[in-house]
């Protein structure tokens, strides 16, 4: 970081991303102009690298982790053109909208997806995944390990062991644009493929990085593949580059977002100065924290109604039905707090979602939050 | 902006981008959170949307800008998966490596490619192109307005011509990646039907965004495609994104860079705050000047010998044939100045490049650059 900022009072943006910053990641993000091979921006971006192997707990050196410019849904791009041939098939967990579009933009690339659809506010059971499996061989499955629309959170770990166990072959990809940084993933233990997340949610830097993470097994599918779909979103292309950068040394595919990546090297740098179980054990506490006062203190329901499965670095919750939503939400707006309306196709208008993910969940954001909810609900009584 | 801000002394970045960035561009990356649906960020994107209308010249309502979080790269691919069918033709002016990519990524769509290659250092002569384009029909050409790897600018208003002369169904795709915010662009008037840039070069804005102009007509294209390619990049879905942004309405497929979108505004508002003709005018005159003090004060041979060629945001020099290469950058960088070496395949090592665009060329870096550069030389003798 280059120089000391404080950022400037502002309504505070809980949402489930874009998160709020800390003032150390956004000076970061107003680092002076480096060249992309610079000796500097080598250095920021090898230490980036590396540390994504330890927020993944990965120490098998095969894997490999990936900063594109773009956004989360460029990861869907990446999975689907190069840990795919046309007309393999893949089975979609679908715990809400996200998973729902993560399946179309795998047809674009011609994949054969079957997709089992959970609950609404649940997931989907693992003796019917079992099951599935068990009929048809699929070549891979694809797990939304938080669907941002219906704060769910899918069990990685015990999907995986089924898979494992049922079929071996089948590569496991996990949507972690909800969850990484927030949500436990043990990348090699759990038997991991890939990963794709983004950087605006609980990695905590503004949005504009795609970041994903790869198996040896996933990455040689990748790089042994045929025929390309893809240039911009090829790990052929990808692959000597982040290796270079990682090891010290300068490469060129396409310029990376200098700045952006500055910035999530002190991001990464400040999640990994305690232990990362430390981080999901304090996320953990936040979000039950405030379920529970939801719950109980205000009287709303929550979305997962099962709290075994509401993941934690959001919370979805009704609208009281003698309160109108947008009401609600212009309340918070004015004193002060920014939160996003519900996305599940068929719930919209019906919930709202507060993020409490990263630099909030440390700075006291969700206490105030908390308060400035209580007071609205009371003065739209 | 948010607050005052000085960047600290730093080495110069001049190279042909990333470039040096104003002090209130920075400021802006350091923006608090915003939602990308609140207010405050959707009136940022109209912004930027409008002013790219400047940009480029434009006043048909029925053209459209893009910003997509990525780099310069996914330009391509949106150009080659929107704009093109399988098989269909595409003729390529090669002015260096980057036309030579670009026709790469071409392939991956397979797109049939036939490709007319300039001498190094030279443009591909009209008399060819209108040949080529009378023996073949196309139904695209690509052109690479400015090629970072030689430091060529093409003609493209000639090119343009000669294409609605003799093929006016063939749509003209500039990749204006080194060239937009540096050379003029006249999109209406010249007949472009798409230019792909990025953020990094003289847009003056931090890496990370692929910013997309494009005619009704290449739209209409992309909008009845029947088979789509891709997801991310496809314009089918981010249209209904960009026309919402830029009537004042939030809209959401993938999350907007918040933070560098408003950085753009922030350049988007210094470029355009003079008549944009002063801008390419401003450019030329630091170039000429600086090539002309090369070659005749130093004594050193440029790229493009005939200077009719030769780009005004960049010049490529010749390293001395006394003089080895690596100690002359060094000694620019012990004196702060941070140079690129050459990219051209059958040149690589025997020249570099200095890029003057944007901040640099109205902060005087140049005049800095070109005394480092002359003491360089003389203590290397």
């Amino acid at each position: 970081m280059s120089f000391e900022y404080k950022q400037p009072d502002h309504k505070l943006t809980l949402i489930p991303g874009p998160i709020e910053f800390s003032n150390e990641v956004l000076a970061s993000m107003a680092t002076p102009s480096q060249a992309h091979t610079s000796p500097e921006f080598i250095a920021t971006f090898q230490s980036v690298l590396q540390s994504l192997r330890k927020l993944f707990k990965s120490t098998d050196p095969k894997t490999q982790g990936y900063v594109l410019s773009g956004s989360g849904t460029l990861g869907w791009d990446v999975a689907a053109s190069n840990l795919l041939n046309p007309g393999e098939k893949v089975l979609v967990l679908s715990t809400g909208f996200f998973s729902d579009s993560f399946a179309d933009c795998l047809r674009v690339y011609d994949a054969n997806v079957d997709v089992l659809t959970a609950d609404i506010g649940d997931v989907v059971p693992l003796a019917k995944i079992e099951e599935q499996l068990k009929k048809e061989k699929y070549d891979a499955i694809t797990i939304t390990h938080v669907d941002t629309s219906t704060s769910v959170v899918s069990n990685v770990e015990a999907i995986s062991q089924i898979v494992k166990k049922v079929s071996p072959e089948t590569l496991v990809i996990v949507d972690g644009v909800c969850s990484v940084g927030v949500e436990d993933l043990e990348f090699d233990k759990w038997g991991v493929d890939f990963v794709l997340t983004a950087s605006q949610k609980a990695i905590g830097v503004p949005a504009g990085l795609s970041i994903l993470y790869i198996s040896e097994r996933a990455l040689a599918k990748a790089l042994n593949k045929e025929k390309d779909t893809t240039f911009f979103a090829s790990l052929k292309r990808w692959t000597p580059i982040m290796k270079a950068y990682e090891s010290g040394n300068g490469a060129y595919f396409a310029t990376p977002a200098v700045q952006t990546i500055t910035a999530l090297k002190t991001s990464l740098d400040e999640i990994l100065s305690q232990p990362v179980d430390e981080r999901f054990k304090k996320h953990a506490q936040v979000s039950d924290n405030f379920k529970k006062t939801v719950e109980q203190d205000l009287g709303l329901k929550i979305l997962p109604v099962n709290h075994d499965v509401a993941a934690h670095g959001l919370t979805a919750v009704y609208f009281p039905e003698n309160i109108n939503g947008p009401d609600l939400l212009k309340k918070l707006s004015e004193k002060g707090f920014v939160v996003a309306g519900g996305i599940h196709k068929q719930l919209v208008g019906k919930y709202f979602r507060v993020g409490h993910m990263g630099y909030s969940v440390y700075a006291g954001h969700v206490d105030k939050l908390t308060k400035a909810l209580k007071e609205s609900l009371d003065e739209l009584k």
